[in-house]
């Protein structure tokens, strides 16, 4: 429990020339005088870049050049004609807004994309562009799609989580396959977000020495000095929470300071590194220092007095001379260089290792899972006596997470929940904590506590699976409720396209006593309208396979399934795992039915129990189709659609469940669903309490259905029922 | 920025007796046998509570029994007999799911509500109960509504926060009249949560010396040790955060030193201040210092072992000696004398400050804004040229703020973007800053800068308003898309019925350059979803207007107003400020029209423009809908509602909004959405990217005419069209 040392770069007797222990750092610094004309090339270019559509954000990317300059040419292993080789630098801009940072130095080094007419797109109306507001992962050399503050930090901790364990599992003595380092810039705003300081109290945890935040400390956030809102003692307070701290106070032009503490971080052994580097935000500006410098361009006028106090012509605009390009023309040959080593190693370890070195391969490839079928339990062998589906996904995945290499599966401090730990599971584990309190595990373990961290459990698992596609495939788990911690970092997932598998418990207010802070109501809306994300809510245990089957199947596309704490009814005469992947299909036909009840998830029963309770009391006949997922069924052609929901016959569709009813107006006519949030009662209860009991809601269904054979079923068009709705 | 020390308790020359600043603790301490038998009856009735329904979180309210009788003996201001008294200490149970630990004690000490059979309500099926699994606002002495992990602790900082603002602006010297201090017991998992790390960071800044966080440290979380996933050093992180830090070793029966503790933290002038108390999770069980402890029952055996181990009978169950309820006895009468005080302080003060204490009053009333119509702008003093929602709101909010005492007016880091700043504002900040950075502020400020921290903006805005009814108006900004990371404390307004008003600015894809992480898609339907929330999307500067008036209205229930980026057409012969407040009206009327246009917030202008050019293009009629609040419509009678959308119409309804459509099938049997995430384009060329254009849209509004035409509106029935969905 011993505070960390709070060390100054400047006491270190650390020399830069062969300073880095792979021996990567072979060139000496520029002359000081090449140094300062990229600097102020690289300062007036954004000033330029900024103007031209008079917008964008030049302050902090003037401000933080000199580190630029540090990592890309002196620091950072990466190559401008590979961006993706395997064991690369990690680079992610958290402070995503100052994107002309990154794609700058991109240009400056030569990656291909990045022509000088793509760096003139940044905030133009090309559809094409390679320079978005933000960082975007799809474009070349970006690791993760930033913006939305904080999450990067996050991302860097799985990106640094994905090194460490892939090194456990495949490095060899004199094979070190994999030993990247991740470099993480941020701001000051992302110091402020709670899911970064999820994230760096996890890091220091689990002392991810591979691990580097580069905090571009300029003081300035929108509003102003960042003494408006935040006066603690951040160097502090990260080496309280377990990481070495080095101070660099002249951010501006100490390029050699910076490469020294890069260097330092870099070849610690302990912790993860904090460098806290002084910069004045819009460096050269009139709004030098000042918020203004932040989030607009500096106006003609003062883009002009920049070039000047920077000795240059402000007549010329966007002006690079062969010089600067020549300053980072060994970034090419290097890059190829140390791919080509990467390249001579693996191979010599493929004659080495055979067996490990071809499983590697599947890891690099991204295929390790193609054969996920066979550990998908066949429906015989699936329970039949009334089971929670929380367990029936316990019976699904951890088979799969046994035997599949690329699963990482954790959870949010909820594992005698949430049914998530497999035989001889290991723990994700700094080794040196075994010794300390005899916990088991160690960097090669595929099983993370991410204590109550549910934010940074899903933006740190966006960093384990965009280390490279399909490597390492994460699987968080939580009560449903609280995945609203989560939502900002499912969503990145959603957008980036990352697969992931979100195992979501306690789904609605079946989970009972805890009460509506645990119930969750609207939340389902939120993620059946997010673009790009399944989410899947399986009516027994054959459901919960076809959910996971369908969520291993989408590649390109992150999953949430969601499932009951208490126990549910099993229909092995109805449900069907080929029918969840379609999203939604007929679980009980029945010919000139009277009405088709939908039924979801925990909540099939009482479509069931009513269906059958409309039989015998009411004579009348009711259909049964099973909705696990919206966007599935989206997919579906029409007649298929058609078919399943029968939208031109003249009965009427209700559904019953027990959420917030918003976007099944889509598919019912009406429904018997939540009005307000819950209430504290033992699950059983909290149904009943709501109304969901057969013999409530069959009565219902009966004057919906009378109601439609006097007025015709026009009278349903447009006015949708809620059957249940008290004002 | 030097950290604070670290200081034990047991170091400071602090005595019990007459220790308390204002005099309230004239008790001694009870002889030591009266305190063993409470903390050994406290903590069976726990156990028995939990067994007699098989279920519960017995183990830490049991661990905490010596905090509960120090807090609630010796040191809390607080009426039995009067839980709302206004200058009562607040608690918050921020570690929710032990709430029988205060259940407990609040029939102890004699709350009304809380007899014995209700404490044996817990975990029941009473639908009546008061004593639900999480604490909750509506109940007798519960300050907020507890459960989702972290919040509390954001809470608590806004009822401190409360606290301080009010002494600044009514305090006189030898007038205190509101002086009360927070106390907010936690576990260790509100220490991992992002929203309480950013809270804390806050109050740190803030200097509030009147908030106490007392840390239950059981180092047991769901999972197990608290090292399984947080190594870090608690202690210095919080100093290194402005916090005073206090240890108290042995927290299970060393009442007295936590008495101790807790007057040391409340005399503390400087800075809120965080106690670290050391206790045993499940004491006197077998499972004791386990995960076991946490959220199960313990079995009967258990129990009877837990009351042998107390020297108590094991046969007897819910056995609460009378020894036990007198040793409460002064808990009323004090309560009593208290608030007999408050009130004659606030008699003379009301004598010596008449004009004060006149505002006073309302404040505590909760009646300050009665008249706030007199401020919102007439509709011909709006602009009439193009203008930015965000900007109208500007005009409208900054009146309401700079005249209604209670508004305290916030900002995620955005005051240049969302326009909430009014003439003369004063920052609440902690004074001392002033001096030390420049920065203006003090106390009785009501400008907020929340820093980088939406979540926390949220939750302790839940704190500000939670105060008291009516005394605080807590309104948030920052822009739309970050409303997601404050969902989890937006939600707990709703919940718990707390009036707020968050102003999102910069929705939809409008917002333009920032790209797909700053463009709402899917937010909304997560917000219309979510019960008692009114998610308003005006439209121009009335519509503005009305949402504010709709907003002010709702007393029971938070609104989020959503506002452009960019600057919208104005539609004064339109648009209707009455019209907004019932959600949904008739913004162009047109007779036997062929489709009704449903428009939305920013996007009203491609439903203006689509039905011009349909008439001038197509010959054909349509009519336009302005719709900003679902919910608001919702609450309309079936007529007007009929009236509006013309639902036994021929003619089909389409909504035009850049959003995911999700939720709107209720209403239109076509839509003109987002399929996707959006893209990073300047925001016009957004539009125009996704289709949101009067040339595009128009045609396939034709289409689907000549459909409904030809097939009949039948057609549409269950088969909603989504117009510019592309596969």
């Amino acid at each position: 429990m011993a505070p960390s040392a709070v060390e100054s770069v400047s006491h270190l007797p650390v020399t830069v020339k062969g300073a880095s222990s792979d021996g990567f750092l072979d060139v000496k610094l520029a002359a000081s005088a090449q140094d300062d004309l990229v600097l102020k090339t690289f300062r007036c270019l954004i000033a330029d870049l900024c103007e031209q559509f008079k917008g964008g954000h030049p302050g902090s990317a003037m401000g933080m050049a000199a580190i630029g300059v540090a990592l890309w040419k002196y620091v950072m292993k990466y190559s401008p004609e590979n961006p993706s080789y395997f064991n690369r630098d990690r680079f992610v801009l958290s402070n995503g807004h100052t994107c002309l940072f990154q794609y700058t130095f991109h240009h400056l080094v030569g990656y291909k994309n990045m022509t000088f007419d793509q760096l003139k797109s940044y905030h133009s109306s090309r559809t094409d562009s390679f320079c978005p507001g933000h960082p975007e992962i799809e474009h070349e050399g970006i690791e993760v799609t930033t913006g939305p503050l904080g999450q990067g930090v996050a991302n860097a901790v799985g990106l640094a989580m994905a090194t460490k364990h892939l090194a456990a599992t495949y490095n060899k003595p004199g094979f070190d396959v994999v030993n990247n380092t991740t470099w993480c810039m941020i701001g000051d705003a992302c110091l402020q977000e709670g899911v970064a300081l999820e994230a760096i109290s996890l890091a220091g945890h689990w002392k991810l020495n591979n691990l580097v935040l580069i905090y571009d400390n300029n003081q300035i956030t929108c509003d102003g000095s960042v003494d408006l809102c935040n006066t603690e003692d951040v160097n502090a307070k990260m080496a309280a929470s377990g990481w070495n701290v080095i101070d660099v106070m002249d951010g501006n032009y100490d390029i050699e300071g910076i490469v020294r503490a890069l260097l330092t971080a870099k070849n610690n052994k302990d912790k993860p590194t904090f460098i806290n580097i002084r910069t004045l935000i819009g460096i050269g500006s009139k709004s030098a220092g000042d918020a203004k410098a932040h989030g607009a361009a500096f106006g003609a006028e003062d883009v002009a007095n920049i070039k000047r106090k920077f000795g240059r012509d402000p007549e010329q605009h966007f002006s690079v001379s062969d010089e600067v390009y020549d300053y980072f023309r060994e970034a090419k040959p290097r890059g190829r260089e140390i791919e080509s080593e990467w390249n001579q190693l693996v191979l010599k370890y493929g004659k080495e290792y055979p067996e490990l070195a071809k499983e590697f391969a599947l890891r690099v490839e991204g295929n390790l899972t193609d054969d996920f079928m066979k550990y998908i339990p066949k429906k015989e062998d699936l329970p039949t006596t009334p089971t929670a589906s929380r367990k029936s996904s316990g019976l699904i995945c951890n088979p799969l997470a046994q035997n599949l290499k690329n699963f990482m599966v954790g959870t949010a401090d909820l594992s005698p929940s949430v049914n998530m730990i497999w035989k001889d599971k290991v723990d994700f584990q700094n080794p040196d904590l075994k010794t300390a309190c005899g916990i088991n595990g160690d960097y090669s373990g595929r099983y993370i506590h991410w204590g109550i961290r549910e934010h940074a459990m899903a933006s740190i698992s966006n960093g384990l699976a965009a280390f490279n596609k399909g490597t390492i495939l994460p699987v968080t788990s939580s009560f449903f409720m609280f995945y609203i911690y989560a939502a900002p970092g499912i969503r990145m997932g959603a957008l980036q396209g990352l697969q992931q598998i979100h195992v979501a418990t306690h789904d609605s207010i079946g989970t009972g006593e805890d009460g509506p802070t645990h119930q969750p109501i609207a939340l389902a809306s939120l993620y059946r309208a997010m673009p790009n994300l399944l989410y899947i809510r399986p009516a027994d245990s054959e459901e919960t396979a076809g959910a996971y089957i369908a969520a291993m199947k989408a590649k390109n596309t992150p999953s949430l399934i969601s499932l009951s704490r208490q126990n549910l009814e099993q229909y092995p005469q109805y449900s069907s795992r080929e029918g969840v992947q379609k999203g939604a299909y007929v679980f009980i036909e029945e010919a000139d039915a009277d009405v088709t009840l939908i039924g979801v998830g925990a909540e099939m029963v009482f479509a069931v129990q009513t269906a059958s309770l409309l039989a015998s009391k009411y004579g009348m006949k009711a259909r049964v189709v099973s909705f696990p997922c919206q966007r599935l069924f989206e997919a579906q052609p029409i007649e298929y659609k058609r078919d399943v929901l029968q939208y031109r016959s003249k009965a009427p569709r209700v559904v019953i469940e027990a959420y917030a009813v918003n976007g099944w107006e889509r598919y019912a006519d009406a429904g018997i669903s939540m009005h307000s949030f819950g209430h504290s009662l033992p699950g059983k209860a909290a149904y009943k309490y709501f109304g969901f009991d057969a013999e409530v809601i069959a009565p219902k269904i009966e004057a919906l259905v009378q109601d439609v054979r006097k007025e015709g079923i026009e009278c349903l068009r447009g006015e949708f029922r809620d059957l249940n709705f008290k004002h």
